[in-house]
């Protein structure tokens, strides 16, 4: 019954991408953990690159950089 | 001073419903564990139900599932 | 199918009153938003007071406090 | 590498102090524990006043007390 | 960049098999989404039975029942 | 009334150490946001090396190589 929470940028993440996702973690912690999938949950977060920081500066600052 | 994090999707929930969803889980807490409900905070979040997986699917199209 | 993540200080907390938490939690849920109790998930974390900080200070030093 | 996550209420937070707040708090933990700033990660995630409680109420509704 | 947190009960969870969820994980979302695997961040978090609850009561009571 | 939690391997992380960081965060969000140092909480988590994942490696690993 594991608990899989997922954060990232939202840059193209369609329905369908994140339907694959959910799909893709759930079968892997079966096949690596032998792990139930009908009650493993998996959520997905989408964070801004405003809110998202990385060697001290934003992801939206980041891209800007020359 | 617990730390509560309550993530659900958005089907009616309304602002009086996390009204009492807030105050429900902090009596809880002071109830059962004796907790000082002044220092103990809530955190309700929403996740959309394409981003939330169970059984290796989304919410979305589970739902969808005859 | 809710995702509820408790984080307390271990004070006491024995197997007993989590599980009376665990199962408060669920009740709730259901009785206010009508969830389903068979996909509530709710994780306990115990967090040592020297990890928890409040008003600047960690809670081991807050309560050695005269 | 730490990883900080920081939940706040949305008031007036603009891009800049969100820049201000990553590179804050990144320097912070190079300089009290050496962590390598190239590999902080810190994510901020703002959540609305209906949906944080404290005192077993929301911060909406504290806000509204006389 | 992505950042993922696995929690899940300690049963058998090897360092090996930690390993190869790692490298599962960042892998499916390369692939799935393209995401860059050098800023992939996982953080595997174990959480005892007595600590876990669904269905309104602990994976330890759960795994009792007759 | 801020949350933040920090993730981090417990390299050298003394009680000292820890204090320091909890007031640092603290006056960080009052200085740069107006935050009320009373009611912010800060919660630090230590994760294990075999347990923290970057770049399709435990931190472990990586540090094995030569």
């Amino acid at each position: 019954m594991p608990f899989v929470n997922i954060k990232l940028t939202p840059d193209g993440l369609t329905a369908e991408k994140k339907e694959r996702l959910i799909a893709g973690v759930t079968k892997l912690l079966q096949e690596e953990l032998g792990k139930n999938p009908a009650t493993t949950v998996v959520i997905i977060e989408t964070v801004e690159t405003d809110n998202w920081g990385i060697g001290g500066q934003s992801v939206t600052k980041r891209r800007q950089a020359p």
